[in-house]
């Protein structure tokens, strides 16, 4: 298959949807730009409405429907950004929109989906079972189906991305760019190709759901068995037809990424940057570690931000612990009166602010101790941690790590 | 005292800085806009270099000062964001800045005032004190004392906030600005004031740290004796002379807000627009609530984004709590096996994903069953809430809720 988009494909679909979509922010990021000697900057698609990129496409392809197919409504799969998407953009144009979810989504993304204006239907237990139900409506009741990604009228619209990033930055030497079915790459890298050959695209994939990068690498369109990461947002198991054409012929490298360099990414963006994003929405920032690249101007696409405030809590906690600025140990005291005045003393003295204090009976590894105390307080890092375990034992305590 | 500073002033201090500070989006909000019958934009500060606005004062100040006076240094006392502005600032001119910081300043704030290049002195144990040392090493070492808002330049640098705001949405009819000690909207409303006379400026505080709204209400300058606010960004006892002065010609209205309706914006910031601000940076949204006015095109500036991560998670679980998102109660089991079993029955046919789960003996009211089970679950609002506790009710269960 060998498919063309061209600067001018795509900047017509960027006329038909530019009076909608916001044209997010392309930030500068000392942070990143020290930590890895190049010039980095951030397009800001989680501050998107519907919080991603996906309502670019969804709107390009229902706008580009005619009356009568408007009429009968579209219909598609996805427990993620892309029924947001669609629901929203549909119901700008007026048409009924089907969503169908599988029955485990959570509550709160079914939620936000209707929110927007779609009809959402919970059908099966995973996302193949969601896909046969939206089919079966297509065929029967005659609605659109709108594909996540395998579609040129989507792949046109994720591409005013790229549009809008050489706008703001005509010089950039590299986009980097989060993959999971391919749309987004697709279209990026056909815009950016056009207007500039020499500019670099370097997709990204998580570890435990590298579909294109095993199809890229092996120039044969490749199914995965399984999916397994964090980053649901680009947890695909196979590529499009048309998406693995265009980033086959246009990417100029895929990496991947594991789990826990995104989590560090994503906890590092909400700190440093005050910005949120999902976890496919890191990814672009966690690839920068692989690059052996310096003094290069790069752009990374935040691609979404959707992401739950309970595991963002719970994200951010990690991270903390994993810097050494939350330390988590136990340790077994004597029961008898004064022993946590005696702990809470070298505490106060260490300057650790107690977060979190358990007091659990017959516990303790000895059994002549059987107190043992579960603390966890804020540090300064692991040199501090490390001060605090030092003293502790000094006075004889025996002391648990428990990261 | 009758002070002008004009359009010009203040486009004069953009030359002088618009080289460093970023150019921060102005991001239209259909979240906000919907809730309050508005067109509500935020001008997002939080993303400027240093997480605030304040290094735009400090950097035209700071450029403004002699060679002689660069030689000698800067010196400043704060816990906050004018010191990362002080620090930034002054590396960048190459000038030695001297932070004064009250020795209970958390230990993060002192890292990230030296990572930004200034030499932290921790002394005392309050803003007085700092204060105090700050003022004796101005006269012992001839450093310039740079004040945090009661000074001709900051203010004209916080100024460039509201240039920016006018250029970026000309028609503004109401720009709404946290005030701590008046910096930022003497700056701002002079220069929206003098480009245009019939827009509005509303300044906001919270309710525990009202000293300029109290100020302007009654003409009078006013001195609180303390302060108590989630939002120390803006917890000031006394407005500046100057800034007293500007706010008391300039501003429309003073509002104060509720540190419960802050956490509440903050929350839904973070949620809907994938945005984190500090207490103060939310304290405009919050405002929001209070206004009686419909269809007005309102800018709100979000002036801060330098929450602690530890903060961020305790408010957003209280926030989902407030929001029926948490559900956090316990039940009273008898103390025999398959207990356990029959509580996870309900829960799991009820939809409750459990976050949290604490079994404690001897802790019920009622002392012939003994055991405790402390829950918390993930919820889908109240009426989900209502359910799960009307079940277990039904099923006999002595249920206590814990919000």
């Amino acid at each position: 298959m060998d498919i063309n988009l061209s600067a001018e494909d795509i900047k017509e679909a960027y006329k038909h949807i530019e009076d909608v979509v916001v044209k997010t922010p392309l930030l500068y990021s000392p942070v990143f730009s020290n930590l890895y000697d190049n010039q980095i900057y951030m397009k800001c698609e989680n501050l998107q409405i519907t919080g991603a990129y996906k309502l670019r496409g969804a709107l390009n392809k229902i706008r580009e429907l005619s009356i009568e197919q408007k009429y009968h409504g579209v219909v598609c799969a996805s427990a993620g950004n892309h029924a947001q998407g669609v629901a929203y953009a549909s119901s700008l144009e007026k048409t009924n929109a089907i969503i169908v979810m599988p029955k485990t989504t959570p509550y709160l993304k079914v939620q936000s989906t209707r929110d927007f204006g779609g009809k959402v239907i919970l059908h099966g237990d995973c996302y193949d079972d969601a896909y046969q139900e939206a089919k079966r409506i297509e065929e029967e009741e005659g609605a659109t189906f709108i594909h996540p990604f395998d579609d040129i009228e989507i792949i046109k619209g994720q591409g005013t991305v790229g549009l809008e990033i050489l706008n703001q930055l005509p010089d950039a030497d590299i986009i980097i760019c989060p993959i999971g079915g391919g749309g987004l790459i697709s279209g990026v890298a056909s815009y950016a190709k056009s207007v500039n050959p020499n500019i670099k695209i370097i997709g990204v994939q998580a570890e435990g759901a590298n579909a294109m990068k095993r199809s890229f690498d092996s120039k044969k369109h490749t199914t995965l068995d399984s999916v397994n990461t964090i980053a649901e947002g680009i947890a695909v198991k196979r590529p499009g037809e048309l998406t693995f054409a265009i980033t086959k012929k246009l990417a100029d490298e895929i990496i991947t990424v594991k789990d826990n360099m995104i989590v560090d990414s994503l906890v590092m963006l909400c700190e440093k940057h005050k910005l949120l994003a999902e976890a496919s929405g890191a990814a672009s920032l966690a690839a920068l570690k692989k690059l052996e690249i310096t003094n290069k101007k790069i752009v990374c696409i935040l691609s979404g931000g959707n992401i739950d405030m309970l595991t963002l809590t719970s994200l951010l906690n990690n991270g903390l612990v994993s810097r050494g600025r939350l330390f988590c140990f136990s340790v077994e005291l004597p029961n008898s009166p004064g022993q946590l005045n005696k702990v809470s003393q070298i505490l106060s003295k260490l300057g650790a602010n107690v977060v979190r204090l358990e007091h659990n009976q017959s516990k303790a590894h000895n059994r002549f101790i059987n107190v043992q105390l579960e603390i966890t307080v804020e540090t300064n890092g692991f040199e501090h941690i490390q001060q605090i375990k030092q003293t502790f034992e000094e006075n004889n305590y025996f002391v648990t790590l428990h990261y």
